[in-house]
């Protein structure tokens, strides 16, 4: 009954390239299905202006597509002089999910950015930049310990996860590709911890509102659909 | 226990002035206690570019903020040269929650821009943005009518209101102002119709996660307070 | 004869409505009939780059219309990207004719900035935020001299107001609303100062060019308005 | 007493290099003592988009700075991004003056731009660019007339020139070069016709305020100045 | 010899990975060595508004380069609200070295955008975008013949490829890569075609100038080099 | 043959005019034939940013075109709010060309700033903006030595100057103005010291590729030209 032929509860298949970079502190591929993001982190050693002297660091975050990643070409960003609505929704959602799980007194003076930049869409990019954005992350925190700047222990919390669940022909779905988030009725993203924790939840009713029955319905399907992702990220990290 | 002694679900004092401008088709100005919103609705004879021999219409947003209605100034944005981030996912939102009541074929090839300018904060600017825009829409409309271009009733079809909720000092709370919102644990922004359908829901956390079940009692909070919202709208135009 | 059936010398019903703003060190809704302007004073505790070590401190102004604030809505100039040559026009002239009152040296190191919104515009948006604009600033020098950081009257040596005045009709008229505005032959801003001394004079034919006689007729009615309007400052801040 | 020697009521050397430029349609340097303008016009043969099929065409100009056309280099507003207030304003008032002896409707639906380019500055670059810029108008409609397209006694109603005038060392004193004006107690432009019609005024106190007998010894000054230029402007295109 | 153990003629591994991106309608990650480019062609079916009704298509670049690409993350130019002079002056280098080989009258009315991204810079991305831009734009041209909208050979006149020559430590050499053109005294691009016609170069000397000599043994390097890379073209298309 | 009657190796008369600029601490007005480039120096007592206290100084370039320099009005850079590909491309390649002659250690901790001007086009702005930059260059380096800063000798290693060639109507000419330039076939600058070393080339084939053949003709016919401009470049500083 979906398009691509899964289960309501079944993701697409994920996949994790660590080092894909060979300049960044820390890199990742990560692929859901047709969506392909490219994840790096980028460390600098001074934080923002506003947390100097603070004894704490930052992460952030910034989001591109790549101007074909999308079925119609899609203008360049850069061309236009400015990021859009979108970006920018986007970019902030992913730096408040992976804050989330890191201990910023503990990270220290410094600036951790993770560059997701989708090469390949298809639904579901923002999620995806989180779930990959997590590696990255992980991995330029290992390269800082192997420097002995920080314990990753200290500095991650937890890990973080997100996914997108929707209401598609009348049934709640797990992990939208782009046929379906075209014309789901609801669409909600949800970011979560390893521990089952709520980070972010973000429900939109595209056509008509949607119920408290339906919600805990999308959550139930993203709660199991985030332990499965925390799991593959256990297993890439290891 | 809350700074402004009110219960953890009572909401501030609300208010509707209709009419507040002579130039705008419909106009509002909203006060949830010191957050004070001017809403105006300005009606365009010809859709955006897009929508061209569609026989349909459009509703959209946009937000904007005093330099001064904050404790400290902010820069101007027109001086900037841009829109922040902020603002943009803010006049997003409330495009999308007003056009959720909107029949966009009944109100046919014109388009409506809801403008919400907020001249002091408190905290709770877009939930007030999207409560007082409805009237202001709603204003509009009836302008409409009088002239015989539409008919209210089958352009609007439900109330749409808006209220934050949030976990402060470890206790479900509704209606947020700004010293409760800047230490909050969570904090949560619900978008729901007159008939309870939820339209937008978007949850952060930003301390620790929180759990479904902290979720819930924002959720049930939420849905009283737009209860007493759109009790309040009904009262205003009627 | 004019269209408000006002005489030829006689202005509009101004208003001045002090603290308007809860967050503003100074603040002032400005009235002129239909034209409404809220001015807020924000103090900074540091002067611009170029005037550090110099003793001195500087008063500056900014000038924004709400995009309804007009007969038909104007783009908004956060979205637009830029502020537009009237407003750099206008907000330059209302920061030179404050400054015309001002001691800067008794000021010392500091900047105060007066935001000057237009809420709803019917002519004369430019004097009514030089006129209304002067008592946000005292307000902000009175908090000041509350808090031991200045004297007022050392620092405002002054009252300043502002007046349009035209020919319209083939008649010298005071305060144009927007509908002689937009037809009138000429159009003269005067800025003047208590003791009559003038500060900035505009005067622009819109039709045919105007003659000395005229200006000198101009001129007399400004006089005359400009000491009604600071008698009416004066009652104001009593 | 003056720092050039110059009486009060002594203007620099002014001059006029006609067809100055190879390619457009009217062109002339003109020369105000050490301060040079190159004017173009330009013509196309299409109005502004607000005067399609209105019959009436429209003159505009726009005024530029070389970077080291004064003492200090100052930013290529091209790199910086954006005009600043100050280009804008006097490109505004150069367009204005200018359109005040046009003939909007005889000129057709045209428009003519007239480029002002300041190749060094000493003061009155404004002025020298209306006084300047009307002969490249002129030069542009001789073109035309040339090619039958109009009759240049029908768009071209009256000559036009520019002068400032200023309160120096407390003296009125005419045509202020950079020396003066930036120490002028008072500072005040005149744009007028060639039958002594009053176009434009504008007097800035940078000082303290000035009197209306002041602003009339000044605009005694300019009446006479002006009366000179509209002599040597006709000799230039005799 | 050279950092890398290369010989002065030999180029790094260079790779074409055909159809990388599942939207574009052509597409290929070409890589030489450490340097990776994604190269997608996007048609659209109509030309630039300057070749409408002429019968004429278009084949343009554009050029950008993901932050962390490079050893130091750069600002991102999407954020920065500009393209640089480098990154234009590239794109436009790609554009005109593309065209070179197109008959534009036998694409007919259409735009075909190459865009060409680096995911990994190590020297050398101008030239790898053209070698592997031209893939692209010979792989979307297929996908037009099996449309029946033109013919390959007719619109392809040629291959084109590019390879950077330099002296470095006083040896003319082939490709050089990030650490030999950092410290080049000079260094050429050239653009060839299958032919072995010169489309373009770029010699420009770092440090000392460079002789006539000296410009022939680059020049003989890259014959040979660009005939390498034109014969790697045809193995990968075959 | 050629349009304007001129033999093939033939350039237009060229001249400079020193301390054509008042304020400028070295100036030049270029021309070569209808071409007319305004050069000035100007002296900055600090380098960039990234060059403090390295003891090395800074030479850079900017340049524009007046918007009716050219037969069309083009649009003005400061009004579209950035400098096109292409001025930014000239202003690259001027900056690299005169720092080519200079040594930056002996020139200190200092940055000197060449504008060029175009004040009329008809071909070969840039290589005439090298060629007068050099001239606006040497000059500012003799105000500099009058003043003890530095010596002309030890920081202007040689002379630099530029020429177009191209392929004109199947024959090599030198120096092309905008007739040829818009219809040659291969259009290629050069730019060279006084001793005959290369500091840039590039050529770029308009229409058929060109050959190792016709490049060396292209180089011949420049070397000669260059040698001339230097010998003239060394008559007008003598």
């Amino acid at each position: 009954m979906r398009p691509s032929g899964r289960k309501t509860d079944q993701m697409r298949k994920v996949s994790f390239e660590r080092n894909f970079s060979k300049h960044a502190e820390g890199s990742c591929l990560v692929k859901f299905g047709d969506t392909h993001v490219l994840c790096t982190a980028s460390l600098e050693e001074k934080p923002p202006a506003w947390l100097r002297n603070s004894g704490k660091g930052w992460v952030t975050a910034e989001y591109g597509m790549l101007p074909r990643a999308t079925g119609d070409r899609m203008r360049r960003e850069a061309a236009t002089g400015k990021q859009g609505g979108r970006t920018q929704e986007i970019q902030r959602l992913i730096g408040r999910s992976l804050r989330a799980v890191v201990d910023l007194q503990a990270l220290g003076e410094r600036q951790i950015t993770i560059d997701c930049d989708v090469i390949q869409a298809d639904g579901g990019t923002r999620t995806a930049s989180i779930t990959g954005g997590f590696i990255a992350l992980h991995d330029c925190l290992k390269w800082m310990e192997a420097r002995s700047m920080v314990k990753v222990d200290k500095v991650l919390k937890d890990h973080v996860a997100a996914i997108s669940c929707g209401i598609f022909a009348n049934q709640p779905v797990i992990d939208l590709d782009y046929l379906e988030d075209s014309s789901a009725e609801t669409d909600a993203n949800f970011v979560m911890t390893g521990n089952g924790g709520i980070v972010e939840i973000q429900g939109t009713a595209e056509g008509t509102p949607f119920s408290q029955e339906e919600l805990l319905k999308l959550l139930s399907l993203a709660t199991n659909g985030i332990a499965e992702l925390v799991e593959l990220q256990k297993q890439a990290i290891a």
